[in-house]
């Protein structure tokens, strides 16, 4: 089976006629001052069945938040598809439900509509999600130059650590719920337009989702291993690996490129945001991305990130 | 577990704050003259694994369709999430892409966005379809009136039959076609704004999805079961079976309400959309459906429609 980038460009680009598209290779559309996109997760391959029904709700809506973060947009309103197992709960659905209540109050979102179907198989949930940006403002993935410098929030590799921690049945909590409810960079992405050049949150992991801006933008990224920015958790569980942490998924941190004289503006939009925001490359003629090692060298990368197939 | 229409109303209901989602009484949300619409369709539960993959592609288009052609919207765009089994071959993808195409081109549409995700279940395959309406004049479900007349369009329980006919085995291409790929009534919805006092598609079975409209109204709707539409293949595969017909899902005609005032212009737009409609009832005070036999009396009903708990 190709992987998914293949069918997306291959079978789909080609169905995605409007300029409000972007031929599939940004994670939105834009309508306008619109801006949308959608995401789905499943139980067995996104979250453990097991897992508590409101982070679950939680995640369904953060991974979109965690799109619609980057692109600078501001998040209002999504549509919610529940497919369910028949011998799905009450009490499930109702603790579901007080998830996604908690985070329409944290975010500032309302529920649109949905569709609730039975299913044979696991239980997987649709999030269409809906923000707005002024016309033009978007932050997009093909505008990085030659000479920008290249930024991550927060920290990377903690969700995989915690997925990792939870099929090892260790006890890390805060690895553990990195990877349940991710914190999407909503304030700080809207804090960015006008200053990155290009955006994309770090979903499938940060070598393969920098590649996308690579790819787009037709430049090479360069990073440097020792200059992303680890947690203590994750460096206490993990050890001091920025390999790891650079190609594992989940992240839901904004990756970003800026000129750098926007350099101040970048720590500035990160202090107004109360989000640390590192400084962990440049962007240079090529194609591609490198993570150096402390001597310079491109480290050989097994794979860059999750893929589906 | 609950029905589905239980667990909307009280637990996704509450959670629909905007007056855009209508809480959630209607198919559709209405941001300004958007209107949008999402559902899912997942193999084994709305349509047969080895359905050729250009008819499932038609289908999960068209059952979103035909929520925007009863609310009088055009359609323009739409996101695509696709949940796929590992072993999903290139040449199905390739065969479910041209579908899309072709149905993007019959009803002048877009692919704006999408996910595509693996799953250890059956495929799924959700759509969210994205329709204009002039502002304030997409046709709701709660306008039904006191006196107005019903209507539907095309023929019902053609579609039912054809499931009947493919789990038994038998050759009702015609039947079997209107299962795989329904015909949403673009052109008539939007003729019917202006006209239609109260609209909806019929998905989930007449009786059932004439109920939301009696619900949201409040008022009664009775139904003259010699009336209702069946068609000439419907005849010979089922026989004179109006009640079957009226309770069995995936018709998507329009079922509407307008003023007795209007039946000619219900007339004029069913042949400018060239799209047979019949009279079936009215609206009376009262509340709930009453589906009629030959003599004035309510035909007692074992189901109203399809429901997935």
């Amino acid at each position: 089976m190709p992987s998914e980038f293949d069918i997306i460009a291959d079978l789909f680009a080609p169905l995605a006629t409007s300029k409000a598209a972007m031929g599939l290779k940004d994670d939105v559309a834009i309508l306008g001052e619109i801006v949308l996109t959608t995401d789905t997760i499943i139980a067995g391959v996104d979250f453990f069945p097991n897992d508590p029904p409101d982070t679950i709700a939680k995640k369904a809506l953060r991974v979109n938040l965690s799109d619609l973060a980057a692109k600078g947009a501001r998040p209002f309103g999504y549509l919610l598809t529940l497919t369910l197992p028949r011998n799905t709960s009450e009490s499930w659905l109702g603790r579901f439900a007080k998830g996604l209540r908690a985070d329409q109050k944290t975010f500032g979102l309302t529920l649109l509509g949905g569709d609730i179907s039975s299913t044979p198989g696991p239980l997987g949930i649709t999030v269409a999600m809906f923000g707005r940006a002024p016309r033009g403002k978007a932050i997009l993935r093909n505008r990085a130059r030659v000479g920008d410098l290249v930024f991550v929030s927060g920290t990377l590799g903690d969700s995989g650590a915690g997925l990792a921690a939870l099929k090892a049945r260790k006890k890390q909590p805060k690895l553990i719920a990195r990877y349940r409810v991710p914190e999407p960079r909503v304030a700080l992405g809207q804090k960015l337009r006008g200053v990155a050049s290009a955006a994309l949150d770090v979903s499938d992991g940060l070598v393969a989702d920098l590649g996308h801006i690579a790819d787009t933008s037709g430049v090479h990224i360069v990073l440097d291993a020792r200059a992303l920015p680890l947690s203590k958790a994750y460096r206490a569980f993990i050890g001091n690996d920025p390999v790891r942490a650079a190609t594992s998924g989940d992240d839901y941190e904004i990756a970003f490129t800026a000129p750098r004289s926007r350099r101040a503006k970048v720590l500035a939009a990160a202090k107004a945001a109360r989000v640390p925001v590192t400084e962990i490359g440049w962007v240079m003629k090529g194609r591609g991305v490198a993570l150096l090692d402390a001597s310079g060298r491109p480290i050989a990368l097994k794979k860059k990130g999750w893929q589906h197939f």
